[in-house]
């Protein structure tokens, strides 16, 4: 954990992906991040992949580093708690309804410059989640080879959606800081996914064109990428992003002349032009398939190393998760202790590295409850006594 | 745009998708983020979808409400000027090599407080892409219906870079307001990707069963959801996240005697456990089916609605370009003018919606060179003079 964001305190009552994962990124640069869950957990506590305990080792990921406080949200004592926790702190990140006992308006009324960051389905407050918004703006239509349309596993919505969100909640305290004024950042799911398609020039293409880009497999559209396999059956992605990179790939593959060939043969240049080598994929493709047949992998890949190609094998995720240089020895990882499951296992911590700052080791998830009294006490001034008569009667739940 | 991130002044030296989306962001939220290219266009200016004159839809997207400064990067009067833009500024995001004459530390030598954020492949600086590190975390192998790997069409972990490289561009701004000091923030895409294969743990998950998940085709692990067919050949996806819902979707397709029986005969209940709904997928996957088969699309999609289950139809991207709720009357949305395009279609804002602010129009990218003389007037305190004698040598380009 880096201390990056020390002194900043955040409230977060949400679930799943998005809104936990904005948590998570302002956890791990060192912010207080607490996260308040219904007693015994919310919804998706014991989200699969779960031990044979029914630990939820997604979740105790997706909450490293955070405090839990645990309440009773059904009874308005539980929901008032939040409420005034929210107002305490100033800095609020949800998925909760945008209307209701945690909406912007109700809470401002507590707290007049608060700033809530609210992940959302659809703008208008009806559901949807990555699966739906993904389907909506058109992308299992566009993978795999077709024809039957493909999802992607990676929830990569809820993830832009989280990330997006954390840099919101941040852009807003910025605000605030200037002009004193607090404000709600309302970031639905289904903007994201459509917004994400116009930036990319999905949206502007379809309708320029009047049509659908077409299904390629593992090709990449508008640039030579493509998977290969090799005389000993690995399948290679290769891309080529750079003039210099094409240059290199046809030395490196012995390529040179009869690509020349192909580029006299049809009146064309690959040299200096992507989208060429796009547009005669079916003359080019055939010629890098046999030269990726008659090598081996390991051959293969040192002599792309050494031309500064961009290109990896596909591997399984236990492969990536024992690869030491990736996982063991990569400083972002660090030894779990306390993981809520007992399970240890290499932990992750910030994306970003700060070379002129310490990397403090991966902290551990909470149990549900396991901060209540602390932070009751802290940020409301709760006395001991009070928060015994919370948790007697049930408001207020702690980790035993 | 809004004006949230208002004063603000970020220089951006980069390509492709990851590191623009980060400066698209800012400049969304009304910082001031100048573009500087090679004078013609960097490596990412023609990427496809292209016009028929050959504009790139792709950059004309990414780079919207950006100011475009064009210097020739490859003579040291050229890198200067950006060198000196950086420190003048204090704020710098970039994809350039980790060392040499962008390096954080040479910046640094210019202005010590200076906040940079380094969008990397690996975190050695050796090249990746996003399908590269893909394949290296092991998705592929989880997508679609098996037995080949299939990549996802969408740039995943460039757009999740993104975002979260603009996250750190803030938070190590409120780090240096806090204590005066600078950083450099460097995101690795190899370390967001395997980074987020853990905080989804995945990589708990591998280690602690020692195998692979099974490919799952379009149904979601560890839960209710997958894609099923209606009798008039609708591909709907439907993902059961609550309890509540679970009930709500046997209510609304009269399942609950059939789901009974087979709970019964399986000595479970579903009712409260996502997991053996996943489990025994097997017998309920085929009670879905047949009462999907059995209903046309409009009347499913209307009784879904009123249950509050969350459920979307496939469709293509042409369709949701056309889909008016989504695109021209959403507010995210506004009129392009000014594309370098020349094609004018919805040009899409910040993903997040601020209630208590006024929403702008989006703006359109720049031509290359747009504000070269007045970023350099302004930024740099150059005058006409030189700022022309840059010009006439050819360090600098303006769009003309």
């Amino acid at each position: 954990m880096y201390e990056m964001l020390g002194g900043l305190t955040v409230i977060e009552a949400s679930s799943f992906v998005a809104s936990p994962t904005a948590g998570l990124y302002c956890a791990q640069f060192g912010a207080e991040v607490i996260r308040v869950d219904q007693i015994g957990g919310g919804p998706d506590y014991r989200r699969w992949p779960v031990t044979a305990d029914n630990a939820s080792l997604y979740w105790e990921n997706l909450n490293r580093a955070k405090k839990s406080v645990a309440l009773d949200l059904g009874r308005p004592e539980g929901r008032q708690l939040l409420q005034e926790l929210v107002a305490a702190t100033g800095q609020f990140i949800t998925n909760f309804p945008a209307e209701g006992f945690l909406s912007h308006a109700t809470l401002a009324q507590l707290r007049a410059d608060l700033v809530t960051v609210r992940v959302m389905g659809w703008p208008d407050g009806s559901p949807a989640l990555d699966y739906t918004v993904n389907n909506a703006v058109g992308y299992p239509m566009l993978t795999g080879p077709g024809p039957e349309p493909v999802n992607h596993v990676l929830p990569a919505w809820d993830l832009l959606t989280g990330a997006y969100a954390a840099f919101a909640l941040l852009a807003a305290i910025q605000r605030r800081s200037a002009t004193g004024q607090g404000s709600e950042v309302r970031v639905p799911l289904s903007d994201v996914a459509i917004g994400t398609a116009a930036n990319l020039g999905g949206i502007a293409e379809v309708l320029y064109s009047g049509e659908n880009r077409p299904r390629l497999g593992n090709a990449v559209y508008g640039l030579f990428g493509r998977d290969f396999v090799t005389a000993d059956g690995q399948r290679v992605m290769v891309v080529v992003v750079t003039h210099r990179q094409w240059a290199k790939l046809l030395a490196a593959l012995g390529l040179e002349q009869a690509v020349a060939a192909i580029e006299t043969e049809r009146g064309v240049s690959f040299a200096t032009d992507d989208g060429l080598r796009f547009t005669h994929r079916d003359a080019l493709y055939p010629l890098f398939e046999a030269e990726f047949a008659r090598r081996r992998h390991g051959e293969l890949a040192a002599t792309l190393d050494a031309a500064g190609i961009v290109h990896s094998a596909y591997r399984t995720m236990l492969d990536a998760a024992r690869d030491s240089a990736m996982v063991e020895e990569n400083p972002m990882f660090s030894p779990s202790a306390g993981n809520p499951s007992g399970f240890a296992y290499p932990a992750a911590g910030a994306f970003g590295t700060v070379p002129q700052m310490e990397r403090g080791n991966a902290l551990a998830a909470p149990h549900n409850g396991e901060h209540t009294e602390e932070v009751l006490a802290r940020h409301l001034g709760l006395s001991s006594g009070e928060i015994a008569h919370l948790i007697d009667t049930g408001i207020a739940g702690i980790h035993s």
